[in-house]
């Protein structure tokens, strides 16, 4: 049995978590880590698990912590975990931050979008950014486990394929992405009040957001060379689900007649299968295929489909997630099923629910 | 492994069943019955479902399906079953009706509130009514078992131990439930269209809503005397949950102390207690408390709260329930599982999803 | 022109306020009073007011806005106006208070309730209680106006002509009301979140909440007798309206023919019709009507629908409002209208929005 | 006063033109023209209109409709209106068309994209394209409207002052376009069910939208030179709003100091004002704003922002409207304002509702 500690386990992400490990079969929650709610009843604070959870709420000593658990997940605000953890720390435990403290390389690029100092700079290398369709190799061995943001992971593995197979131009990108609300997390601010985000939608952060970087270092990797992106994010009157819809030009390449031109809308898919069919958790839908956020709500899965226009030489990529799952608490225990060499869907056959 | 066939499975509540089943590990999905869908891919009718159901969906043949599976679901249109269901089938497999069709003992009943004529009325007898809490044993031997209604369900469940510990007039009962729109089906009919029913709330059916007498029977039987009731079901934007909200004047009973007067909170939290302390599937939340449905979500739970109102000797009753689940799909799987010398709770152990 | 002086001009009772009187061709709003946005452009704080409104927020002193103004809304908390109001200010100014401080007559009740000191009790005799469809003669010659709060006046207008009639018993009334979550305000906090609120239903205050008494005080002087009600509020997933089911036993009667007997449903049509025809804000929508809310958005119409249960001999009455117009400034401004001389409805002709 | 006629007065359209010209103290609705509901109470089909409208639904003929009524709306399927129309009509009544027939030029391009044998091609010439802020004169003196489209109303505007002062390369731009259900109409159809359209966000047409060409001949024409776009749009969880957010190339210009570079966010915040100041329905929120929906529902603004992205000299620009009013409907009764000589706001000073 795995014991597991989560710091900030009462916000959206960790209470996420903790829904998804209460059925993991091999892991154990013993400790329920918060800031605010220290004291109470875990299930006064998320009243859902009234009667499955019974422990209270302690607080968030990393130090101590490491000596009672196996894992610690940290879904703790930016900037936090690089000042608390150690090589200490790491020695004793595995740590699977949520937080995007240890996912970009470059500490001056962190510390330029985050506008925070990084207090730990010398742990990045260490890190494994925890995209496991791409990196599932070094996430086995990692004791430090960078867990991808919501919208990076929807949008990375959207365009990987065309990335890597070197179909589309990178500095062409551009992904409008979708959100629903829970990814603002649980913190009382009047801008998420139920009356000013339902029946509204509104871009936010544009051409500033964090996950920015986190994109195009990642799809700068599969492309070999450095790639610069739009990303505007938007708020959508939903609870949970991400779509990214993603523009690029195509790349004159070779086709398989051995002449120049675009990419065939064939060979997009042979390329999207070529990554993704035998993933678990990644559906390829195929060609002209439109996925919708329910159609993975709850779930761990990434749902993706694409058209070619024909009249502007652009391939129009589309994926979705559930950010809470994929895009958070699920990759999580993806990673972390792969840390202690479980299958690596083990506690994630979630059903998608529908409606 | 248990063989299931569904007859209605591409209806919200057969998909549902879907859902539940594909992680019950003695069960094995074996006839998609359809009747607008033959020959379909059950995963292009939810795609929910990609990747995960690889089958067609069939014919609703009752007579070949029970030649090959051990169970039947049917989530049929009211009426429906009572016309091909018959002892020969009975003798091969176990039916779960999760329409009304054997739910109400007195056949003329039935006929009046839904207008149709039962084809079928020498099986009632024959046919257990499945709130599991309340039925548990006979449910256990039964061969056709008649699911609850899902406003049903929660309101008898949210009164049934005041009333059977005879604290509250039955003749006063009023029961204000509401419903999210998934109850209303996937037929496509311009009142359930989003645009008529988001931002809006409304009635219907008011004084005349078919589940009216299924909840006055099964109330009857716990007060050992008939009872009539007020039961008005609301249209709520929302996909899931059902939410009773129920009203009943106190009756004077013979206190702890021997004097007489009002049930007090602590002897009716007791009586909630004496029934469902031993109840997985039922939380009763204390005094005071107001259940919200969301506590409920994707999961079989029914949640219950109360508060007396000392100025009016009324006490109001509050009950939560996932409608597809509880109300649905989840409680026939419970039902199942009884009938089949299973753990009660096999394949339902989902947490409520929240946010 | 009528100068508007607003206290309480940022809260979203305030914000409707301003945009109905930005298109009432006889008000010019001269003072936009508020506590925590004091210096900032109004347009500012609600961004579909752009170009609409160039004015900043002023504090909210009311001595100074007396001197400036004709007449003072005040939508502020429960208990503040009546610690600052006095006769001197009512010598230069109309008030008309959204707030509950002066709906209440018995002083006691209030603070009971409220649980709050009522700061000004001798001026509580002058104000009248702001209900136009019942109190219209009074509500002309008054200085000083209390507006009746949003669940109270949809509960008391659905019941009014029974309970005046004498058709129903007062003592068995149960008002069973949901209402948008606009009418919990804009002030941050966590329950109120879009995910909180989203896709749920609950009740809150049950057998306490604030209103319960204000509309006992009108029913009973509408009855001519004592009435003592349950009342229960829900919150809805929906920004605006507030739909009322509203349960009572009917009384017997002297029938048309002189036999007793229960009141028909022609006979409680015409009730309604007897207070209603001439009133252009009521809309009787007759027997077996089912009014939801989304009929009345953004208008001050009240729709009243309703339904005899013969088992039970009890009605079931509907009404639903628009919470923030009917339900606070819509009818505010209809007494205004009433207290200057205008016609009633002058700034109220909005078409109900749909969808 | 203006005597109108409706064809397709039934559908959400043609229901806001009649909550709009109710209002419009000019008008007078003559003719509720049906093809479904034709002898019902046009108040019937749309409850919120009780009391307000007492007219019968009338069949769709317009020859009659021709002889009695000053202007006629059509609120029609694509398509339909090109078949019935003809000179003699137009010579008799003036015609505003809500459909798409006679908005693009080119009958080729109509038929290719709408797959729709045109009917009257040679009045596609006498057609002037009704975006007020573009066309205002030659709107003057048609006598057959083209309105445009919802999308392309949204899209058009929020792009066109960049365009046409050459600052952006047309053939980069990328339009992401998120609309509220509304847009799809009330017709019965299983998509736009309540459970399948919320808690979720799907794109639609991807690289097929009728709306596509119709964008591209108007920024042609701005342009000087053809432009071929990307269009995409999304069905998001709301009734009424559209948020286009669109992506462009900043084109090398000649900077104010002589110099060459990329337009700043000055001299593009310049081009707006110079388009947009004198216009009413235009709201120019300034560079960094992010308009929200929710901050133009119900009435007939259009709100835009943008911001300039450095790093890969983009600009994204976001342009919001009710798909129904500026889109539909009130852009529609602007027209008619023009084409009548009456104020252009007349009857569309309606104040954005909120929340």
């Amino acid at each position: 049995m795995i014991k597991v500690g989560i710091i900030g386990a009462t916000g959206y992400a960790g209470a996420e978590l903790v829904r998804i490990l209460l059925n993991h079969k091999d892991c154990e929650i013993k400790w329920y880590g918060s800031k605010s709610y220290v004291g109470q009843n875990y299930a006064d604070v998320y009243k859902n698990m009234f009667e499955l959870v019974e422990d209270e709420c302690l607080d968030d000593n990393i130090d101590k912590m490491a000596e009672e658990v196996d894992v610690i997940f940290t879904a703790t605000p930016q900037g936090y975990l690089s000042t608390i953890l150690n090589e200490d720390i790491l020695k004793k435990v595995k740590v699977i931050d949520l937080s995007a403290d240890y996912r970009i390389k470059d500490v001056d690029i962190y510390e330029k979008w985050y506008g925070i100092h990084h207090g730990s700079p010398e742990l990045i290398e260490k890190a494994v950014y925890g995209l496991c369709e791409v990196n599932r190799e070094e996430i086995k061995h990692t004791r430090l486990l960078a867990n991808p943001g919501c919208f990076t992971t929807c949008s990375i593995l959207t365009a990987y394929p065309l990335v890597k197979e070197g179909y589309i131009d990178g500095n062409t990108l551009i992904v409008d992405a979708k959100s629903g609300t829970s990814g603002a997390g649980r913190g009382a601010k009047q801008q998420n009040l139920f009356c000013e985000v339902n029946e509204s939608i509104k871009a936010y952060g544009v051409a500033t957001h964090r996950h920015t970087p986190e994109i195009e270092e990642q799809l700068s990797y599969a492309a070999g060379e450095e790639i610069v992106i739009s990303f505007t994010p938007h708020l959508v009157p939903m609870n949970r689900g991400i779509l990214a819809t993603e523009y690029a030009s195509l790349k004159e390449v070779t086709l398989p007649d051995g002449s120049k031109g675009y990419p065939t809308s064939d060979m997009i898919a042979e390329a999207y299968n070529k990554y993704y069919k035998n993933e678990k958790f990644v559906r390829f839908l195929g060609e002209g295929a439109t996925p919708e956020t329910k159609w993975v709500e709850g779930s761990n899965f990434v749902d993706i489909g694409f058209k070619v226009d024909e009249r502007t030489h652009r391939v129009v990529m589309m994926g979705v997630i559930d950010n809470l799952v994929k895009g958070a608490a699920g990759q999580a225990v993806q990673n972390m099923n792969l840390m202690f060499g479980l299958p690596e869907d083990e506690g994630l056959r979630m059903v998608p629910m529908f409606p």
